[in-house]
């Protein structure tokens, strides 16, 4: 799995690419972006430091052959979906050409040095067209939590160690870091009369997630196997799942979390490979009570199926003058069920996945007592409101306040690679 | 509402477009098809009699102009999402130019028959791209009578009849009729041990549903409020929602149905206009025991917010020989929420609409003994197998049953108008 992209005395000759930002030349990940300047069109590109390499300027050099060409050819589209679709070889083609020309003593350096393109001025855009979105439920803490939100002896959902639940939320409002979002209007759960009142939602929250995008996907009425899965597997976004808990508490039941949801999802731009992630696999948190999965969803022994990324929720609030405070602090490492497990429980029925499909990885909380990732957790419901750094408290968002997920791997022996950041204010309500 | 394309007396030069059809000249429901012969390209026609329109041969014979050109261009395309984007004036304008193109007397008769292709030698393709499907819970019997499967004395849901309960369901396996359907496989219930069981459903189900296409549709942060609704109703196709009972028992808690319902959705290839469907608009149920609709989902007084609907399904078992027998018979006009109230739900709390975008209805039951819409219902889960009128049982579908779904509307004074059919077979299980 490990090759000469992930060897930590790699350097770039970009010194912004310098060893403990999120983009050293280890990481490579793919995004959408539009260059300063409004005018021009979309078109992808891979961070590198502080910089984009555009792709299609890189390839119109010459600077590709082979997979690697027809890989960068279709990874400066607008859209990535054809490059997800075009599989690990060309995937894996263009991440080794591209960490070869970055190389300190690259004798393309100048060339590349001249498609490079300033991330502080660039726009994002979504990576690719998601056709589906799936979101699941893998944090054993998180059920545990939020089960005691509303009961504080409930029992673990009995489906919760065989399957990983998941259900399919709305693609159309998967927009990219920095969308904006009022403050969403609903159905808030009845008092005594039994009527539901009206109104903007007063338990807004985020939920701290991770998304993983499909690669070429499956033909409907075939499964992909869980040993075939890595060649499925494209890459890793941050992804913040914002939520209304009270609509949620009073539409959900038959049928699942419907308009508490589904009014937006924001990404981070950049997609990190799983071929970057492979120095950081983990083995699923199992304990010997735990009962043996079934054979679908059965890692081969000693098979590395999670991932050890580090997940970070900060707040900047008005009052705080936009310093960021931390709230959740956890890994997907705790995350009971792997990206591979997904996939192969998703397809199971011969549901088919369409390259570009995102799958989220549901809120991520960890045993740890600031390891929750959400504010319903956080603050038991609302009933112990956080306390910030700056004084100020928080049971729920406010109006105003500025939701930062940042995620990144470390290990010993490897070079930190990181996510960037996903971000959203939450504005005040508005007429819709 | 009304006008001249559904006057009762308009009568077409196709013969097989006589009364009494499906597709009299008051209906003209579109659609994508490959006329005979698999090389060519698919493209959007309009259904007359036996027969379908091609609107691009139509187009390139110069039989439109002004906005019914327009909109002759859009719905000649392989997808009809910017036909659907391309709002009411477009569509209406079509409608009325195709309607004195095809009646007695048009002077161009000769000219459209040459733009005439056989149904029975057409392939049809879904309508459009589906960006986002929806799957609604409008029928109050269908939730009594699915309630009590679980629980003789299951109260109401509290929510059922303040809101239209809804969910996502899956965009990518959404396909036209006659779609092949393996038994899906997946984790069934578990007995007394409590580890769940794998294999083949056995409880597999359909659902008698109708779906909704939009139109234009809204911007995120934007809704679209109950009077603006039919500037963005579409039209509505006949809608098979599969369902597998036991994985939908064991999967569905918390988070709502998953790979129950993801295999597989059909769709019958022809979109009914809620301009055709005008004359069967008909008053939503409501007792005075009802609670009175929040203001956002409340109609106008006298506001004939429902459409009268007939719905049929029909099986065809192999022991039968291929001879359908009626299984369920019910109309949408039970249903508690119309299609406009869908919409306002969808959107109120700012979540976007595509064109295109799929809506269900949910199954449609009746109050009537025969009235419902799937076999969890007509069996009682499976409890009092239904006995067909060749003398087979059924309390769930078999391998090589074939379920057939039609629709159509009637009222005196008015055409019959038909929706065609929706059918599909399931075969028995294979490795997906």
């Amino acid at each position: 799995m490990l090759n000469e992209t992930h060897a930590p005395d790699l350097k770039c000759w970009l010194a912004s690419a310098a060893p403990g930002g999120d983009f050293p030349i280890q990481n490579l990940p793919f995004g959408v972006f539009r260059p300063a300047g409004g005018s021009q069109p979309m078109r992808g590109g891979i961070a590198i430091g502080d910089m984009i390499l555009d792709l299609a300027a890189a390839s119109a050099l010459g600077l590709f052959d082979g997979l690697a060409a027809e890989g960068a050819a279709l990874a400066a589209r607008p859209e990535l979906n054809d490059f997800m679709a075009a599989g690990r070889d060309r995937w894996s083609a263009l991440r080794l050409a591209v960490s070869r020309l970055l190389r300190v003593g690259a004798p393309q350096a100048e060339a590349v040095r001249a498609c490079l393109r300033p991330q502080a001025q660039a726009e994002y855009g979504l990576p690719c067209r998601i056709g589906d979105y799936t979101d699941f439920f893998t944090s054993y803490d998180h059920m545990i939590n939020s089960g005691r939100v509303f009961r504080p002896d409930a029992p673990p959902l009995p489906n919760f160690k065989w399957m990983p639940i998941g259900y399919h939320g709305r693609a159309s409002s998967v927009e990219v870091s920095g969308a904006r979002l009022r403050r969403p209007s609903g159905q808030l759960p009845p008092g005594e009369g039994g009527r539901p009142e009206f109104g903007p939602s007063r338990r807004m929250d985020y939920e701290m997630e991770l998304g993983v995008f499909v690669g070429p996907g499956n033909a409907r009425g075939t499964a992909i196997a869980l040993d075939a899965a890595p060649e499925h597997l494209f890459g890793v976004c941050l992804l913040n799942d914002w939520s209304a808990r009270d609509i949620q508490a009073w539409e959900a039941l038959p049928l699942g979390p419907f308009l508490a949801k589904n009014f937006l999802t924001t990404i981070s731009p950049w997609i990190v490979t799983f071929e970057a992630l492979a120095p950081f696999r983990s083995a699923l948190p199992r304990t010997a009570d735990d009962p043996e999965a079934l054979p679908y969803l059965r890692p081969a022994d000693g098979a590395l199926a999670g991932y050890d990324i580090e997940l970070e929720v900060a707040l900047a609030t008005r009052a705080g003058g936009g310093a960021a405070q931390r709230l959740s602090r956890s890994s997907y490492r705790h995350a009971y069920w792997g990206p591979a497990q997904l996939l192969a429980h998703h397809t199971r029925n011969g549901c088919n996945l369409r390259p570009g499909d995102l799958l989220g990885s549901g809120t991520q909380s960890g045993p740890g007592p600031a390891e929750q990732g959400c504010l319903l957790e956080l603050s038991r419901g609302g009933r112990e409101p956080v306390r910030l750094s700056n004084g100020e408290r928080r049971a729920f968002l406010e109006d105003g306040d500025t939701v930062v997920m940042r995620g990144w791997c470390e290990r010993p022996g490897f070079a930190r690679i990181g996510f960037g950041e996903c971000r959203g204010t939450l504005l005040a309500a508005g007429d819709a």
